[in-house]
């Protein structure tokens, strides 16, 4: 879940065809992030000293960054200076994405997460839960530093949805009385929901008009959808030392997701009866065999073309507002999410 | 940590003696208390449906409710209307501390809690880590339909310094290298700040002076170190019976607490070595060995000295305002308290 960015980080080798990469889109925001990341360091006074190397660790400088770039994207003003309400914004997000990967990596007992051990892994998987628990908390109280209740009312309502679509994904792991369905809800809510989240408090923050907030914050819930979606099908069909993770995890765990429901939907019977045990936990799944399957039965094609489906509905969200700043950044992700997508192509 | 209430709950015999119990302060609650049940039972609509279930199970009716207590306490006008703000701050104070629990019963592996299977146990572990997660959000939630953000900023504040305390716990635990001092700022931390928080919103929502809210805070603080003591010293000379809960967990589990130093600072060398290798769990914890020790040496009466010494530190906070509604009814609770410690005495 929520896995990290693909693109570059300072510890994997450069994107060779830059044009296609998120860090194309993110260059321009190169003063943005630096002040998010002095930021962050800045909130390290904020936590107990006992705990501040633990928080540091987590706060580390090697993610995407992706929700941050849509709170200074969706909130871009063509003026050289940078809004400290939009740093802060970004701070918040980002926090609450810190947290649910603390809590994700105990719960997936991940060892590593971007080249380093995770906190689980560093600490012991008690004070990573309570170490998630203290960046929510401090991401919350970061909300509160704005005049009105609404930015916290938003934040924590999102917490909120982002918390349910995991404990839904995680009661539904090894089972297979799951729909394609509940599979859109649960990336909703745990992935788009942050996405939007990002834009609202972006483009709310700069002042923009309210049906510009709410044209953005469509258009980056199903950029958000989309790009789960993309990261569902690179743990098939991705390389692993491009994407810096295992494939075929979902498979392992048995997570139903869109790739695999486009395959079971396709498969004969017996088949399809073996993959539904490799899902439950009853059989070992065989990863190469599911992955031929695929191939085979255009699998790659189908969720393509949902991903595209999804990036369509929300550049239509902004067909309204082609004048203002953002739209033509934003606009640039979803070029960007498809070619990520088509790179993948088998 | 964190233990439940030790006194009356539906499902354990009543308290013989309820002059010394914390029900007989909170009989003047029952309005309240009802009121307060009942508008948990409405926050189950703000959580998705797939997860509604599973939060009902953790707002359950048996706990003490200590802590929305210190709310209508503290915010007490003599009135006969409920006031629905002291209600809704109860409510975030409780929900706060349900997902403290949820999240050490996960770290404890504790089996029931409350007399019911715990909520790690019913839904597994991971599940635990969402749910904790999503009432710490909700509970934040709650905190901005306040018209201000100071509730919300008091609220994280305290959530952060409660999950510092019991993240330094964690990592203290199985460790001899603590002092006295380390613990008592660690339950000033982890028990203390929600006792200082109930007591601050209480009184402050109540629209108290800024010197009582700031007397009846700082009393708080110290009735929930004395309560955290009571409660490590009732994990040796509790009787299980009545306080519902396995004795000598804190030994087992390699927790330094109080009564331990006070045990360590009076044991000849040979024996302290032998309790700090059972702290350190290099040698079986020998708690009947260890209880005997403590009565020999009088470490009940050293730890019931402290405890009275932090209740008369509290008492004298509240000098200065004896005339207000709220500080006779305070005052109760610490009577209680030295009560019921002094029903443990050996």
């Amino acid at each position: 879940m929520f896995n990290p960015f693909m693109a570059v980080s300072p510890t994997v080798p450069a994107d060779p065809s830059p044009d296609l990469s998120f860090s194309s889109v993110f260059g321009l925001l190169k003063p943005q992030m630096s002040e998010l990341d002095c930021f962050l360091r800045l909130q390290l006074e904020a936590f107990e000293p006992e705990i501040r190397s633990m928080v540091d660790y987590c706060i580390d400088t090697s993610g995407k960054r992706i929700r941050p770039a849509l709170v200074f994207l969706s909130g871009w003003r063509n003026e050289p200076v940078v809004s400290p309400d939009l740093i802060k914004a970004a701070a918040v997000v980002e926090l609450v994405h810190l947290a649910t990967l603390v809590h994700d990596d105990i719960m997936d007992s991940a060892e590593l997460r971007r080249n380093r051990r995770t906190a689980a892994r560093e600490y012991g998987a008690a004070a990573a839960v309570l170490l998630g628990d203290a960046l929510f908390s401090h991401a919350l109280n970061l909300s509160t530093q704005f005049p009105t209740t609404e930015v916290c009312r938003a934040v924590s309502d999102s917490m909120r949805k982002v918390c349910a679509g995991e404990i839904v994904q995680t009661l539904r792991r090894g089972t297979t009385n799951v729909t394609a369905d509940d599979y859109r809800r649960i990336i909703d809510l745990k992935t788009a929901e942050l996405f939007h989240l990002s834009c609202y408090l972006g483009s709310h923050l700069a002042g923009y008009s309210e049906s510009f907030v709410s044209a953005t914050s469509r258009f980056a819930r199903r950029l958000g959808s989309a790009y789960q979606v993309y990261d569902d099908l690179a743990d098939f069909f991705g390389n692993e030392q491009q994407i810096g993770k295992t494939l075929g995890t979902d498979l392992a765990s048995g997570k139903l997701t869109l790739p695999l429901f486009a395959l079971s939907a396709r498969l004969p019977e017996p088949s399809r009866v073996q993959l539904f045990e490799e899902i439950q936990g009853r059989r070992p799944p065989d990863f190469a065999e599911r992955l031929g399957q695929m191939k085979e039965l255009g699998v790659f094609q189908i969720v393509e073309a949902e991903i595209g489906q999804e990036l369509a509905v929300g550049e239509a969200e902004l067909a309204l507002h082609a004048g203002e700043p953002p739209t033509a950044r934003l606009l640039r992700l979803t070029d960007v999410l498809r070619g990520q997508v088509a790179r993948l192509k088998p």
